[in-house]
């Protein structure tokens, strides 16, 4: 089986990459190549058990698409995308790799000719949701993205419904938590605390929250992000229906239950590190975000996600950390 | 004022431009100009008051928007699109006709670079839903189109909210119920039979009812969808907020209430008119349709549909056949 991943120089998609590389097959088949782009070509894994080429490349440019799967992978996890500040600060930029990106993949999918017909997995987002929201957001909350990224995804997921629906390939858009504790330093993202406040008094530095203990959001550990990716890619067209696109499960906390968490797990010493200074643009950014999903949908297709916070520190202190707490 | 029509060689665009023409404004303000566009250049209407310019484009073709705009409109009706069945035989033409044309007029609109703000009216449908449905599909029903023509018609409302967050234009998407009683000859349409037993009969002609009277459907006039184009281009932003795709109002009645109707407003001898011809592929092609919404912001709105099928019937009637029933 050929596998082609997109964003694969990405956070989760080096983290599936790892994965599939490590397993040497996916959903009991046995991977004999993978193909690994993104706009920078992302580094070849040290010793798989299969070849695998990486490549450079822009799939909203002319040709790109259409060469990204000129060998014919079986299973497509796309990935590849701006983030949502970059998406908003550039509006051509994020119409041009969320979506543009996205569709030139599709079109090069329908028009190969070849009765190609791969399974195509979406990471989408629970930004094509917008306030105001219910208590818990169902699997049939409309779509009213309140961002460029979160529309330029929604959109996305309409077009792979059709796509899909007409017959031109099998796949499923998955709309991934917020992904916490996030790996690597801290950056400018106005979600960037979520993880900041579990990252970095862990490897013994001190983060900053800029807002109450009573915000709610709604995560997952990266571990579960590249779990969904595996069991999306494996599961069968019937048990999907015609809604493909589904809500995945994660853990609706707010940040004091985080920082209990990490006081169970960290101690006393660790929790400390963190330092309070409001601000109250990042205060008004996060209100407008989700807090509370009814995943059941995913649920009963089989995905998991953490629940508690309490998992998803250990599984960065196991996954990032070598199991060790910073002093 | 100036007033641009896209689509304006079609049924509704021809109502909406003989409206515009016979009250010389809109929503209180004189028209000045109005400019009719369509993929064939639409007749002028006698005796405007005031210029009317008309051209043959194709929106989706280089530079085609651009020109469109040329004398920016302050308001933009932009009907254009290719219908269901068009949409679903030749996919490619469908995506180019209704999203990457609506895609270059906003584009067009962005990039202007001179201030240019209009208030964009997009017309789009039910067909954004998709089966199954609840009861009755309310406001925050999500989109899952069961249709290329509905997935097109939901990535525009999606597109169109992003661009009017980002205060590139002013915009609304109206969501058209099932337009009775279409004018015309009879079509292809799975839906035409709605229009057709009501339209044939009134005018001394035998129609063919493909289904059986306890079908329900979605309805309003050709004179009340038109209603619904002039009173969105006078909506306040502030009333619509961030959701600005609204339902419009309509009727839920059955095929049965149609001929209750007709039989009450024009006799038995009209009604008797209908013959009974049952068709499996039409049956099931119209169990997957929406048949009832709770369209309570597009009241609250002030839109204003009709409430009984005799009144749409009577709207025929006046607007079609010069008040008079055909023997």
């Amino acid at each position: 089986m050929h596998i082609l991943i997109t964003g694969a120089a990405g956070m989760i998609g080096r983290k599936l990459t790892a994965r599939l590389v490590a397993e040497g097959g996916l959903n009991g088949r046995a991977i004999d190549r993978m193909t690994l782009t993104d706009i920078v070509a992302p580094e070849v894994p040290a010793a798989a058990p299969f070849p695998i080429a990486t490549t450079a490349s822009d799939l909203a440019a002319p040709a790109a698409a259409g060469l990204a799967i000129n060998r014919r992978p079986e299973i497509i996890f796309h990935l590849a995308a701006i983030v949502s500040g970059e998406a908003e600060a550039d509006f051509a930029k994020g119409y041009r790799v969320n979506f543009a990106g996205t569709r030139e993949l599709l079109e090069a999918i329908r028009l190969a000719g070849d009765s190609y017909h791969p399974k195509f997995v979406f990471a989408s987002s629970i930004a094509v949701f917008g306030a105001p929201f219910p208590e818990a957001i169902s699997d049939e909350f409309f779509l009213t993205p309140l961002t460029s990224y979160g529309t330029q995804k929604a959109i996305c997921e309409l077009l792979l419904a059709d796509y899909v629906r007409r017959g031109f390939l099998d796949g499923v858009g998955i709309r991934l938590p917020t992904i916490a504790v996030r790996p690597g330093k801290p950056n400018k993202a106005a979600s960037g605390f979520f993880s900041g406040i579990i990252r970095e008094p862990l490897a013994g530095r001190e983060a900053v929250l800029p807002v109450s203990e009573d915000v709610r959001h709604w995560f997952a550990s990266p571990r579960a992000a590249v779990g969904f990716l595996v069991h999306s890619a494996g599961l069968p067209r019937e048990q999907l229906g015609a809604r493909i696109n589904v809500t995945m499960p994660g853990l609706s906390c707010t940040v004091g239950d985080e920082i209990a968490a990490l006081t169970r797990v960290a101690g006393q010493n660790v929790a400390a590190r963190i330092r309070r200074e409001p601000d109250a643009v990042i205060e008004k950014i996060v209100a407008g975000w989700p807090q509370n999903f009814d995943a059941r949908r995913a649920a009963a297709l089989g995905f998991q996600a953490e629940r508690s916070f309490d998992d998803i520190i250990r599984a960065h202190i196991e996954d990032e950390l070598g199991g060790r707490i910073g002093a």
